[in-house]
């Protein structure tokens, strides 16, 4: 009683809350969903359990948020369609890397949590279909076919090849066979 | 004892493959892998779990064998690559109507049992590969962008809305929109 406490405990909920997400963004990409576990987040977090509850009542609910904080890999814009796009396409095949186990996790979360399920399509719709496809738009060319679809094809080649494939999904050949196809649509101009 | 029991009891084991395998893969589409019960295999098909357990061993057996024989859905051929494609695009699409319910099972099954996930490796690699990716050369032309990819992007489109998004992929409209981009990369010959 002789000191505050604020002065010496831990530093308050809100400032973990980005050491918090990072942690569960780690893990998601590691272990994958299902098995990530409240006291390794604590841990990796460098926080208490009772910290990260009573800011978030479930699991589902701090991986919803760190999914829409988390939607889509932070690279840097360097201003050039193509550089820019390969960069972005680059970092989502690296967080799929973990293959099936992760993807499974994913789409099992997905299917069970309307929150987790409601954060994916946040991310989707409102992040990495405006971003990536004014990446593809600006490649391709305006009246090209349509951009969802092919900002789908690119998360559905990750999904497809890293859930059933034992073809590890290389980012850099990746990025660079989507872009032979966004060349070739931007060749008919 | 009095009359062969042979002519008296079910056909034999041999005669009802076809009708458990098409149980397998009707309760796939509608239930999801993780759902289906042998019990519910062995009602539909007219037959017993004895006559089921004589021939695989396993659930998982039993599907792998189903996922070798109905890879492809059986679309008729008319000659044309358009009209052929369009029609084995709409095919797949309906089997995946049942969404993040029949897809997470997949995913799962192919993640936790190798002896699926080869099934499924199978069904890809030597039958969706080869023949819808003749289909696509036809259109796009030989030198086009990678055939492979374009097969996995139209597997993955469907995968990727199936799971995650809520817009419910209406078949005919989704071969419409791949057809657009083939015609897209074709225009450039």
């Amino acid at each position: 009683m002789t000191s505050g406490t604020a002065a010496r405990g831990r530093p308050r909920s809100a400032d973990r809350t980005e050491a918090i997400l990072t942690a569960v963004h780690e893990l998601m990409r590691e272990v994958g969903y299902d098995r990530i576990r409240m006291q390794d987040v604590a841990d990796r977090a460098g926080t208490g359990l009772a910290t990260i509850y009573r800011r978030w009542d479930t699991k589902e609910a701090l991986v919803a948020e760190t999914m829409r904080v988390h939607g889509l890999p932070d690279v840097e814009v360097v201003g050039d369609a193509r550089a820019d796009l390969r960069a972005m396409l680059v970092a989502i095949a690296e967080e799929m890397a973990g293959g099936s186990e992760v993807i499974a996790g994913l789409v099992t979360a997905c299917r069970d949590h309307p929150e987790i399920r409601a954060a994916m399509q946040e991310c989707m719709i409102d992040q990495a279909r405006p971003v990536i496809g004014h990446y593809i738009a600006e490649i391709v060319g305006e009246g090209g076919p349509g951009v969802d679809l092919l900002v789908d094809a690119a998360a559905g080649v990750l999904l497809f090849r890293g859930a059933f494939l034992d073809e590890a999904v290389e980012p850099a050949a990746f990025a660079d066979e989507f872009l032979a196809l966004l060349d070739g649509l931007a060749a008919r101009r």
